[in-house]
């Protein structure tokens, strides 16, 4: 039975299983829910995750939830996965987990509450929070700036200092990338005094290519919607929109 | 060289890597450092864990940070340490990060938030948040509800159903036992309602004593003081502190 993916690519975490099931060719089927029409709070998907939270996967008889684990089972159940994204090493291996734990606690939740906060909060039925977008941009910049003088301090392509990949820059990278939805200013804005961490993003994406930037499209979608309803209601004499503020206006 | 164990055991993560230590007989060096000195934000201690935080480990020339990779590391690299701590099968292995990574955003910040915003607020020099400090409670309950009926739900001992603890086991354990510092009767009213959750955690103090006791003496000496203090001031007509309100009051 092949492997499932539930997933909705809108979700950071997923669209990084989601590319490395791409990139290591593992044949699996994806079932996609969408989570702005609630389906992954229904009582049949908190059969496969009762924490009702994506992605989460069905492997035989095998179910595991949080892209961090499903990642590493990934890498070690599927043959032909390259050593480097999950080394057998126990120093590199552990630095891995190092990092992915670090995630947790420190960058994860500074894209995640700008974005929800601010340009996906229509979506999600939440109103607008500057404060709380505020808070976001404060978590993200003080986590760049430790990536970039920590992990990248020494110019390495990837967090581990080598020349590939490894699953922590994967899922980090698949993090930033949510500030795609926001207006470029703002991307620049906040990316732009993190020289390294730019340069790390773009090594990332090359070496997942052409599946990071196609697991990627739905956000792009996204973000072109969302300016050209701002376009709309400038050309329709303001639209009286929260959406046309840059986001530097709204925090 | 011994391993070097970076520590201050009224910090749960510290106290969980120094158990494991101990129950597995691991030859360690503890360097204390008192957080309410600040003495983990020296430039010294900066070499050591850029991150500033607690716990970390030198074990030779290897440096690590974040409990939870240091736990699979001890487990690894040490001779000793019983399957059950981190077991090689890959299922339950996997399970294992997927209660560790699911800590990370939802059990931890629970009472974290509650005992940083009310008993230790001056220690650590911040004001008392009730509000903070409710919110806590909110995140407190939920995760504790979805121990209960997710990983706990079968009856087993443990989280992953045998009849030994895993590292996840550990971990959560000495979160929740941040609670000690709160009133009996803050702590009864927080942990009442889940009986198998109350159960698991003197599961967990069984298979660890003596040292699970052992390396909780610090928060029980920090409760005891704490309540002479509350009990001076109340001999001396009230004493006008905060610390003699039951934390239900102050939320």
């Amino acid at each position: 039975m092949k492997l499932k993916v539930y997933a909705d690519r809108m979700s950071q975490p997923v669209r990084a299983v989601i590319i490395f099931c791409k990139v290591n060719c593992i044949n699996y089927e994806e079932v996609r829910l969408d989570i702005a029409k609630r389906q992954h709070l229904t009582p049949k998907y908190a059969e496969i995750n009762p924490m009702k939270q994506l992605p989460a996967i069905v492997d035989g008889r095998f179910k595991l939830f949080e892209s961090h684990a499903i990642l590493i089972y990934l890498a070690c159940s599927f043959p032909g996965v390259a050593d480097h994204w999950y080394p057998v090493d126990v120093f590199k291996r552990s630095k891995i987990h190092s990092v992915l734990d670090w995630h947790h606690s420190n960058l994860h939740p500074g894209p995640v509450t700008i974005v929800r906060n601010t340009v996906l909060a229509p979506a999600l039925g939440r109103p607008f929070n500057p404060e709380a977008a505020a808070e976001g941009e404060k978590i993200l910049s003080a986590s760049l700036a430790k990536i970039e003088t920590v992990w990248l301090k020494d110019n390495g392509r990837f967090l581990l200092g080598g020349n590939q990949p490894s699953i922590a820059d994967l899922s980090l990278v698949c993090d930033i990338m949510q500030l795609e939805l926001l207006d470029e200013s703002d991307r620049d804005r906040l990316l732009g005094p993190y020289k390294k961490v730019q340069q790390w993003i773009e090594n990332t994406r090359n070496a997942t290519n052409p599946h990071f930037d196609e697991v990627h499209k739905i956000l792009m979608k996204a973000k072109e919607k969302r300016q050209n309803q701002r376009l709309k209601g400038e050309n329709h004499g303001g639209g009286g929109s929260d959406m046309k503020k840059p986001l530097v206006s709204r925090i």
